[in-house]
């Protein structure tokens, strides 16, 4: 049996360019500075190298400094992803069996943090934006009208920019949240290239604006090794006790070895973006615009840019990321995703039902850019010329593309802690759900423990598995069977 | 300033040579073959190389592949350490607001697990080897007579090997434990090598004399990167509902974006093992022999060997960690460490109050092992000559030396929930802690919360602030002061 080492070797060598994370696209020559064999400088907590638990050397230097770059009060170095940020701070700021608004469209680790802390989980739906079939912004005016609903909601969490990189109005959203007294937590796993753009160039950040705890994901948009993150606080909101709890979570949710290699990558990848990232943000920046202004020639396939702002609560967009749509639906996500890595060895982030995404970054070559327009030049020709049967599938489902807002029935916890039953989907309609339920990536659910199935759910997990995108959580993939709450299927 | 990165190449190239985690002692040597730059193998989940939370290809033939050769049912590679390995086990095995019997001298995660599950935790406590100043053994006895007190523990979670390499009688625990229809959990951190070797050459492994979950560091015996480790499971016991809760957290207490770098690494050292392993640890075994017969000649330093078993609960001894105790209290452990350290640049795992421990591995050389056995010749001659401070120092503490078995007050989570204050730790006698209060390493609580404080659990915390160890979870490090409940000061 090959090696995963091997393979990875191999992969490394192919002619396969990564539209996808991490940001560092595997362009050794662009970091400046080689990296040794990790075995070389793979230590523990020796004298002189601190302990990322109990920093008070090295590390708490480097979280200092990263902390005067980002502009927080305090920021700490995560080595299991933006995952145990994101637990960490839901943990430390709401109560066990308290009360949460979070964005519906949150990576599941915000959905894991409600279940660990047997929350009640209350939901702001993103706008659609319908005629893309890509989810928009959260609109402040809905966190506001739900924070009033529910006054006993103690932390809001905003997922923004998202994947696709709507970023939402994070300033308005954080005034409404602290004219409550409340914490805003946002997840912006997929911005942490923000804070190192030029005014204009890129979206500012959310810690800029206002949030209170912001997360970002080192890997997927800087030069930084994979399962890096960082965790940036601004006190004004917190109370110590938060705070406390805040140190201790992650404590909790972090392996008490943490890797120096990752550390490594962490710090080399925050101080070259600070030595070169707003010139090197700026070439991309005019790279995407030049790309976007290409791509205008395409009849097929269109990449929404700055114009799309402003509508379904998209208040700036994260142009690093290339949205490809299929306009007239005469072809499917799937389709494209295939072809551009078959014919032109384009490997991409991932794809949705009617697009494509494309993740770019400072560590991205023009030549990359100029191969991907050339194969959107070719695909648009291929989606007209031979692409019938494709054309026929994104026809049947187009109509599903509407999705319901379930309604809970029982909190997350509740309802992992009850038996189960396997049903097959056609007929799980008003059962309760007993799993997460989503495509991967990105990971957000449709589906969540707890929530009561409905026939719009199940056409759009059915719509999934038709155009066979990764579904993960289903009882069992090939007979198409939803774990759902035995009680629900007695009943 | 420095960089991490160029740091830790500095000390790659140093003298030092590590008595320590990780496992593979930086010997890329002996390795047999180059690993490369990580930034050219890190990768996401791109086609071809699956998904470490929902593993169906080549992740999925490679923990097939481990528990082929540990004989396990289920393997599953932990890339956020043993740490999330011992969450997720006590997690999917113990329900919320359960019950757990754990053995004292466990690593931190086991009290978050504690924690987290708002569980009510029954402690067994290890042996005293009281003249070596060492935890021993838990006894089966032991932990049957508490199972018997307390019918509602659900769980059972013992470590064994220790750090300091002394190993319990498994099976007759496991049988104790599974006549009364509990689970055990086995934190196998420190025995990651012991599956590999040949009979009599190091002692058996956990899953091999019964136990249901055994989770075990891969970095730190055997040769992968640092926060790598892997959970074994022989489902007999378990229900097929706990199966799927130990899988869910593992989702939960892990990144979504797991590092292949690190998954490359465990698959080499694992294959590794595999190929070489019972060869290596042969080897190892030898010069360990030869070691511990030459050390006899050393007269204030003593290195216990297979003679301590069957005395203090040991039933078997790993010893591939070496212990080096200060006989007659002549000096200190700290002293020792520094020794070693400054004057023949070989660093150590940890020091405890009489005793330094070095960590041997099958990537160690000859040399290593000669120029340790030439250091404490040295240090013998030198604790004799002219440490008189020292031998003061170790004079005035011994008589500290015992451990008292703090009572349980409230739950850790119920205590981690109310309002602290911090106390001089002179005056905490009779007050309620607070907080976890731990040496790192081994990071070992010596204090957890809800528990109240005893006039030996001060002296023993002042001890090991005397003795200079780096002692976590005070309030203030510096005042000496301990974070109490609120109320128990106000009372």
């Amino acid at each position: 049996m090959e090696s995963l080492l091997e393979k990875l070797c191999a992969y490394s060598q192919s002619e396969i360019y990564p539209f996808h994370m991490p940001g560092h696209k595997r362009n050794v020559g662009a970091l400046g500075r080689e990296f040794p064999n990790p075995y070389r400088i793979d230590i523990t907590e020796v004298e002189g190298f601190d302990n990322l638990h109990h920093a008070e050397g090295i590390l708490k230097d480097f979280m200092q400094r990263a902390a005067e770059i980002y502009g927080s009060d305090e920021s700490f170095y995560l080595i299991n992803g933006s995952s145990c940020g994101i637990l960490s701070a839901v943990s430390a700021c709401v109560p066990r069996r308290g009360e949460i608004l979070i964005a519906r469209n949150c990576h599941k680790a915000a959905y894991y943090a409600v279940l660990q802390n047997e929350l009640k989980a209350e939901y702001v739906y993103p706008q659609e934006i319908e005629s893309l079939g890509i989810p928009g912004g959260i609109l402040p005016e809905d966190v506001d009208k739900r924070l009033e609903e529910n006054p006993d909601i103690q932390a809001v969490l905003i997922v923004s920019p998202t994947f696709d990189g709507m970023v939402s109005d994070i300033k308005k959203i954080a005034e409404n949240v602290h004219r409550r007294g409340k914490i805003l937590i946002v997840d912006e796993a997929h911005g942490a290239h923000l804070p190192f753009g030029k005014d204009g160039d890129f979206p500012s950040s959310a810690l800029k604006n206002g949030a209170d705890i912001v997360i970002e994901s080192l890997h997927k948009t800087l030069p930084c090794l994979t399962q890096t993150a960082i965790l940036h606080v601004k006190k004004g909101y917190l109370t110590d006790t938060q705070m406390e709890k805040l140190k201790m979570y992650l404590s909790v949710y972090q392996s008490s070895s943490p890797s120096y290699v990752l550390m490594a990558g962490m710090e080399y990848g925050i101080s070259f973006m600070e030595r070169q990232g707003q010139e090197a943000l700026a070439r991309l920046k005019e790279r995407l615009t030049d790309f976007r202004e290409k791509c205008r020639c395409l009849s097929e396939i269109y990449v929404p840019g700055k114009e799309i702002i402003g509508s379904f609560g998209v208040w700036d967009l994260d142009e690093s990321k290339i949205v490809m749509v299929l306009r007239h639906h005469l072809a499917s996500g799937k389709w494209l995703l295939d072809y551009l890595r078959s014919a032109h060895k384009l490997e991409m982030e991932l794809c949705a039902p009617q697009y494509v995404l494309a993740l770019t970054s400072v560590m991205d070559e023009q030549e990359g850019m100029e191969r991907l327009f050339a194969a959107l030049c070719a695909a648009d020709r291929k989606v007209l010329e031979n692409n019938q049967a494709d054309a026929l599938k994104m026809q049947k489902i187009s109509r599903y593309n509407k999705k319901g807002s379930p309604e809970r029935a029982l909190t997350i916890f509740d309802a992992m802690e009850q038996e189960k039953a396997v049903c097959p989907i056609a007929a799980c309609e008003g059962k309760i759900s007993g799993a997460f339920v989503y495509v991967y990536p990105p990971g957000i659910p449709c589906l969540v423990p707890g929530e009561r199935i409905t026939r719009e759910i199940i056409l759009q997990i059915e719509e999934y598995l038709y155009l066979d995108l990764e579904v993960c959580g289903m009882a069992d993939s090939r007979e198409y069977g939803l774990k759902v709450l035995k009680e629900s299927v007695e009943k």
